[in-house]
């Protein structure tokens, strides 16, 4: 059997691009966003009660991930990518059907442009990430506080610490009106160390950019544990 | 934008029907069933290390509900089923896509007529329900405990206080080497009134029907705030 879904929302994210987005959602609380409410969901009749929630389940597809996957394991990161596992053992974007999961913090339902906006934060989603449905988080139901998780028990540990270059320092001056919480997000989103497991290589010369915004944030692992933020480049 | 996706296995229940299904998972410890995956994915391989979590996300279909709904407020049987609220403030089987999101016990993983079988607990689900997908639950992600509810902060009280016949009981002694745990289900699922909001009115000679398992447990309210099982019949 097979279903069809319409998408009845969109995700705009400070994750401009897939590289840097939290591997869940929560890990990095200033990671914020809205949820763009697309016809005929885009009235207020439709989250009407909604001011009442904390905190939301976002149900969406992992639109980078389309292809027809019929893969059974898979090698996630937290296992340092070189371990299989069954695919619904994990939370990997690639998946059967790819539909993805996350709840994120409600901080403000925002009218505007004649829509409705969700401003959200604890994001793990990217640019355009088409939404399938949005849900109140129940705490009685959905907060299991003795839950055993094997291998992800515990939230993945900070393992780079950041310095900013005196240029990156500049960089984030300028633009931090512009992006409250800017030096936060870049710090906190550089620690989870983003790059794929396979090539946490120590190469200091080697520069990678994440797009935040409308910044491409170029930064480089300069020694063991020690990332640096070289500079910030508006994206134009 | 629409996107379509395969079944990758369907809910074995002890819900038959849709009445008497509790209205969120977690709700009854003894609701038990079995999720069968179906094939490429009936193998040991799409599951290998799930032993390791304790509880599963079901991401489903509301099959019973495949309308196609753009209503865009519902009335929610918490709120006496005469107040309005916005379809994403709610967890309505009504939604503009009908895709559902139970946690549920993980209790054991069987294989057996060549296939994968996941037993669980704390089942919201009725039987046939198709999935769509299954992800281990992350305490560190996906439990808020101070998250905020609104009219949905706790559960549900239990609000009927269930006697059983002395017929019920002699039922109930029969079945229960086959249904270990049968009366306290039976006790548990009428102790939380599922009929429906605007039905709630104390007529003690209608008998309802909850068929669990292969059992049609008969049942009526007998007086304010008291039910009782009247008798249990094989259904044929």
């Amino acid at each position: 059997m097979h279903y069809s879904f319409n998408t009845i929302g969109v995700v705009h994210s400070c994750f401009k691009d897939k590289f840097g987005v939290p591997r869940q959602p929560g890990l990095i609380a200033g990671a914020r966003g809205e949820i763009e409410l697309l016809p005929p969901y885009d009235r207020a009749e439709a989250v009407a009660g909604l001011e009442a929630f904390s905190h939301l389940w976002i149900s969406f597809v992992f639109h980078h991930c389309l292809e027809n996957d019929k893969r059974l394991s898979v090698r996630p990161p937290r296992l340092g990518g070189n371990k299989k596992l069954g695919v619904f053992a994990t939370r990997a974007t690639h998946r059967p059907n790819p539909i993805g999961l996350s709840v994120v913090a409600l901080d403000e339902i925002v009218q505007y442009r004649g829509g409705i906006h969700l401003r959200v934060s604890g994001l793990d989603l990217v640019e355009g990430t088409p939404v399938l449905d949005i849900k109140p988080y129940l705490p009685y139901a959905d907060c299991i506080v003795d839950a055993k998780a094997g291998y992800a028990q515990e939230p993945p540990l900070s393992v780079l610490k950041v310095d900013f270059s005196a240029e990156a320092q500049k960089g984030c001056a300028q633009y931090e009106q512009c992006w409250p919480g800017l030096a936060d997000l870049i710090e906190s989103v550089i620690s989870l160390d983003p790059r794929p497991a396979y090539s946490r290589r120590i190469e200091p010369e080697r520069v990678f950019g994440i797009c935040l915004y409308d910044l491409d944030v170029r930064w480089r692992v300069k020694e063991e544990g020690v990332a640096e933020v070289v500079e910030l480049c508006k994206v134009v």
